[in-house]
């Protein structure tokens, strides 16, 4: 029996793992909730799985849902801070989205936590820091993402040394084949339609901009310790292989599956085990056809941002994601067109000084510095 | 260091054997080789690999070879099997073509080598007591053979009872998308013309009328004990993906490799240990796509065959592989056409009271009288 702690349980990847340990209940127990504000779904949540405490971000609803349920409720960081640590929980699942994730997994860890994490930002903002930890406190990482995980299942049982290349596969977005001109007139309604996957906002746009990918770039290096240029892109349309490792002997060990978060969510909590799933029948004739074929650096310079930027390493990574979470949000908001992303982007890294070691508390300064300069040039610049 | 017998030395996986084992001349040396007739090769062999012993099939022409060099040359079917069993070998790469592999294979077991597979007919004829002589004598069977081998790179950090189903893939041979009335017109020259394997010409007529794939069906069940009503075939023209396994969470993991027997032939020699190799690199973006379709039982009956053998098992799978061999040696005599060799099987089939088990002199037995029924068909009919 694993007992769990869920980070982000009304989001996308949140409400998914609870479908997950529905499914498998005599496996797990829910000892800890939290949310951002939609303490409507996290009342139902507690009363399905029975955790003991919650948090819910906002400090107003915190306060509305205490007086709904007997269950502690915590607010604010702090609060979603006490849960990721709390005492009877041996695994903390991390669907949080944006750098808020990175704290609350360090201190899980920490506190000897093993971790499933779905939070990208906490690998591309603070990888080195965060494996430094996982070592020193032996505990395990385990990706919750489809890519990464397929590498881990491919990579697992085989002699590191003998690993030549690996290779993320993207979709592609919904803008895979439009031109330049075509991109500059997207619209926050056309980059929402991600032709393969239903994922949460950020990420959706994330993957329309390839940014997704280049922070999956960094992710894989840090998780299964891979030099930058022997990390690979493909475009593949369908989302069927998910990762690609290549070995010494000119081999390739490849994972597939229909598009369904559930299972990369599983495996990381029953991991080297698999367990039956509730998803889609797998069969390659229907698929028929899987293709393949080089990412456009050029139309898509926020993948080419993350490779240099993974290269560089130090504070430079934290840049990225800060910025980037900040000119997301406005295209969200329709304040910035598609293609100010990367412009935004780029002036962000241009101006930071790459600092090499940094400590937690150091990174936290810089990503809300890095997010409010960001901030500031979006409602000069862009209006 | 291993120590290696090679039988079938001059053939195309034997070649392409010495080829792997040049590359890696600390990693082995050569203690015997055997040859069916081609003794001009042999010498050559026997030069640069320095074996204590070697075997000449034809007597005629090992006593030809035997005046030319100073190593021990035996012959028949009995100097085949000595170098099987040679006591300094420990292991034995089986690269024979045809029923006549069966039997060094069981010796070389009993004299606990382990065995490197590529002769077919072994486990098509005799799966179960090879299988049950490889636990008796606690020695490992590898294939060679790219699906095998795909499968077992799949398959062998995973729990078994998590295996739901194994596809084989199938190039198609170069008649996939023949009607019969095609089919009915085919060359032997058409059918040596394989789309993505250089191979020997038994194999590649066999590719031709999917017995190759049905054989493999056969052999997938005994080597990793998969019920027939779990393994698939696909056709997947590319010849790319060699062997996919499906699991209990609908994942799948596949192995991919450009077609080139040199990659299973150095796995089963260095497994689970990968050394680098001197073939083709791998590049996804290059290959652009990868296809996969049901394969078509009608117009390919000799699959649909080995599957229903498969099933039925004891004494009949060796009535296939004996009834193929005939046919196939027929159709390269151009003395029957290609939709005559399923005919001829299946009449052989028919004919056939099926034993559940059997010994070694039984199935050798079996096989003699079947290859001769069946060529006196061959001659009777078909003239």
């Amino acid at each position: 029996m694993r007992r769990i702690v869920l980070l982000g349980s009304t989001g996308s990847i949140g409400t998914q793992t609870l479908d997950v340990i529905s499914q498998h209940k005599k496996d797990f127990s829910i000892i800890g909730l939290t949310a951002h504000s939609n303490i409507e779904l996290l009342q139902t949540q507690i009363q399905s799985f029975k955790p003991k405490a919650v948090a819910v971000f906002d400090k107003v609803l915190s306060e509305k849902l205490q007086k709904k349920v007997s269950v502690p409720v915590y607010s604010g960081i702090e609060g979603i801070n006490k849960i990721a640590a709390m005492n009877e929980a041996d695994t903390v699942v991390n669907a949080l989205v944006g750098s808020i994730g990175i704290e609350p997994t360090v201190n899980a860890i920490r506190k000897k936590k093993n971790i499933a994490l779905a939070n990208k930002e906490t690998l591309v903002a603070a990888g080195q820091l965060v494996m430094d930890e996982i070592k020193k406190n032996k505990v395990s990482l385990l990706p919750i993402d489809s890519e990464h995980s397929a590498l881990l299942q491919c990579i697992k049982n085989e002699n590191r040394e003998s690993v030549k290349k690996i290779t993320l596969t993207a979709s592609g977005g919904p803008f895979r084949n439009y031109s330049l001109q075509q991109l500059q007139k997207v619209t926050k309604k056309d980059a929402l339609k991600h032709p393969t996957w239903k994922m949460g906002s950020k990420i959706t746009i994330d993957s329309a901009t390839l940014m997704n990918k280049g922070f999956e770039v960094i992710e894989a290096h840090w998780l299964y310790g891979i030099d930058y240029k022997n990390i690979d892109v493909t475009i593949h349309p369908q989302s069927i292989v998910h990762a690609m490792v290549e070995f010494s002997d000119n081999t390739v060990i490849s994972q597939m599956a229909l598009p369904d978060m559930k299972i990369p969510i599983q495996y990381a909590l029953t991991y080297p085990q698999r367990l039956a799933i509730d998803s889609n029948q797998f069969n390659i004739n229907k698929i028929k056809a899987l293709t393949f074929d080089k990412p456009d650096f050029k139309k898509f310079p926020c993948l080419q941002y993350a490779y240099d930027v993974g290269k560089i390493g130090g504070t430079l990574p934290a840049v990225l994601n800060a910025a980037n979470e900040v000119a997301v949000q406005a295209f969200l908001q329709e304040k910035i067109s598609f293609l100010d992303i990367p412009k935004i982007i780029k002036m962000q890294l241009d101006r930071h000084t790459v600092k090499k070691n940094y400590s937690l508390r150091e990174i936290m300064v810089l990503d809300r510095n890095v997010k409010e300069t960001t901030r500031k040039v979006v409602e000069k610049a862009f209006k």
